[in-house]
């Protein structure tokens, strides 16, 4: 079995993370299996979601720290190791945002540090009711700093900073409250409401989908009057798709469209 | 009657969206009304603060469709007519923000795309228990990029970009939860819980509070120690209105101030 | 007894504002106390967090309303005084933000004006269930802007400025709800509840601690790629720790960390 597999369905692929024995670590190997399958997607014109998971115990329990402290073996202390690492971890977490399909991560047992960074950093998150959530570094002295930039734009300050400065873990329920996923639902129920919700996207006009989501990022770290002039231009840009055009003729008409996808 | 009505009573404007049979939809006659209507608020004194709602069973169902899909009969298949269009349904949303007096938004039955945008936009929300709020504009292909903004400023991440892509309404009190509205009451008591916030304000030194929202969106978008500065100036800018001079001096000898207002 | 008073046990230094009969007003003496007080515990190494608390029956009800007042018989009326008082405050402030060790506010009876804004400021906080929050300056037409600074980071934005211009108070439980402060809990549990949060983090290795609370405000004003770019640099000055070296082996071991400190 590879160490990232790919499922395609209805317009959806599912990447599952398959490196179970390890609580799916992000290892150098994970990173560049992520990497190129994030690529190929990239251009994957059949493919309008995404969805994310792990097999095994674990959604993903962070950085693999055995082959981290192997890394300190080099001359330099493991210094250009390390910096290239979190380069290399810091393009996978930003080719999910650049993806122009929304990315689901599926969420059980247990999501820490750089796991808990995937699930802030997918567009959505649907989790298990039993999962446990962490940025918990800081229980061996490695604040948890890259996994915070994410995790700080989707958590309130003053509980993501308990969060990262305790390293204790929050519940499925609580990691709803604070705005880190979407959904919560029993575990026998996890597959399903992943897949049901990406379904309810892949459904939708995948370029409106696509414009949307760049725009989204680009548009949150705008003042406000940026951002208007910006997607002013974006609502333009939609309106003159075809297929845009036939949506709203649909609906008027009060008939389904007939996209030419 | 008027296309958008202004009532006066009690230093509140009391501004209603009166185009029921389309659901109020912010045609290029109401985006007028309400761009003339809130530029004569701007000087006006004697209105302290401001609610806007919709007559019949809606507040505001967005854009009118019909006229925008008529806007495409132009020779440059609508682009003229939509870079327009936004243009001025930004100025109204720019104009709500820049008004000196704070805009409730008094909300029941149905807010969508630019009526859900004109709800995160006004400073304040009260909502009647069954309204639903959605930027469903991806259903037809057309993803709500401008409602977004006003959205994403009001909602955690995960929750505008879920409602953003899957088009799926909210009801009240999840929108009360997501920040989105501030206070959820039963449909007969909506007009009483908007006009009482509203004279909750209209009773404050006007003065005091245009400075304060003013102050408000500017130092948001700027770094921590920039708004500390600019606010420190606000403050003084404050403390010498003598009728702060004067209600700092009712509270401490325990009297009501008597203001020159 | 001294103004600001300083405890020290266990790594955690408490501090107590000790004006009581004044509801510990942030005085010009307070000020001045704060500052020498958080100036000292800079270089302090043997301090690894800080609670702050309120004698009495307040935590602190903000600034000093009859110093200012008297303020104004200057010559300028005042001006020089309250531009002074302001800077002086928010040095005060962003020294909480600047101090390596996180700082906990403990929270009781009540957090008004400038008061509202230390516990803002602060990065963690515990309240009482009896407490109640406000920025209610408004309420004497003395807008609260400067704390406003803080309170907007912390509380979506309608509903802080809900609490701005309405000038009323919030209680512990929505304080909670609206991620202004982390734990609420009975009032004699008050002090065990924050001395107990202080302890989990004066239990791990200060020296990430500090990395990782300068990095969480700095990476927070930036965009997500600035963000990413600057913590991956700190994730390796973090790891080029000793402590942080032995910490990760203790770990894969399964052994306490044997740390210098």
């Amino acid at each position: 079995m590879a160490l990232l597999e790919r499922e395609d369905a209805g317009g959806i692929a599912t990447l599952t993370l398959n490196a179970p024995e390890r609580l799916n670590a992000l290892s150098d190997e994970m990173l560049a299996a992520l990497s190129e399958t994030l690529a190929g997607l990239e251009d994957d014109r059949d493919t309008r979601a995404v969805v994310l998971k792990g097999a095994g115990k674990a959604f993903c329990a962070g950085h693999d720290l055995r082959q981290m402290q192997a890394g300190r073996q080099a001359e330099d202390g493991g210094a250009a190791y390390f910096k290239d690492l979190f380069d290399r971890c810091t393009q996978v977490m930003l080719a999910i945002r650049a993806l122009p399909q929304p990315v689901i991560a599926q969420v059980h047992g247990i999501a820490t540090a750089a796991g808990c960074q995937l699930v802030a950093t997918c567009d959505l998150a649907v989790a298990a009711s039993d999962t446990r959530f962490g940025v918990n570094g800081v229980k061996i002295g490695l604040f948890c700093s890259t996994p915070m930039v994410a995790l700080s734009r989707n958590v309130p300050r003053k509980q993501a900073f308990e969060m990262l400065t305790t390293g204790e873990f929050i519940d499925a329920a609580r990691a709803q409250e604070l705005g880190l996923v979407n959904r919560v639902v029993a575990r026998d129920e996890l597959d399903d409401a992943a897949q049901h919700l990406a379904a309810s996207i892949a459904d939708k006009l995948a370029a409106a989908v696509s414009i949307g989501k760049r725009a989204f990022y680009d548009q949150i770290e705008m003042s406000l009057a940026d951002a208007y002039a910006f997607t002013g231009d974006v609502m333009v840009e939609n309106l003159r798709l075809r297929d845009t055009e036939e949506g709203m003729a649909a609906f008027l008409e009060k008939r389904p469209p007939d996209w030419s996808r």
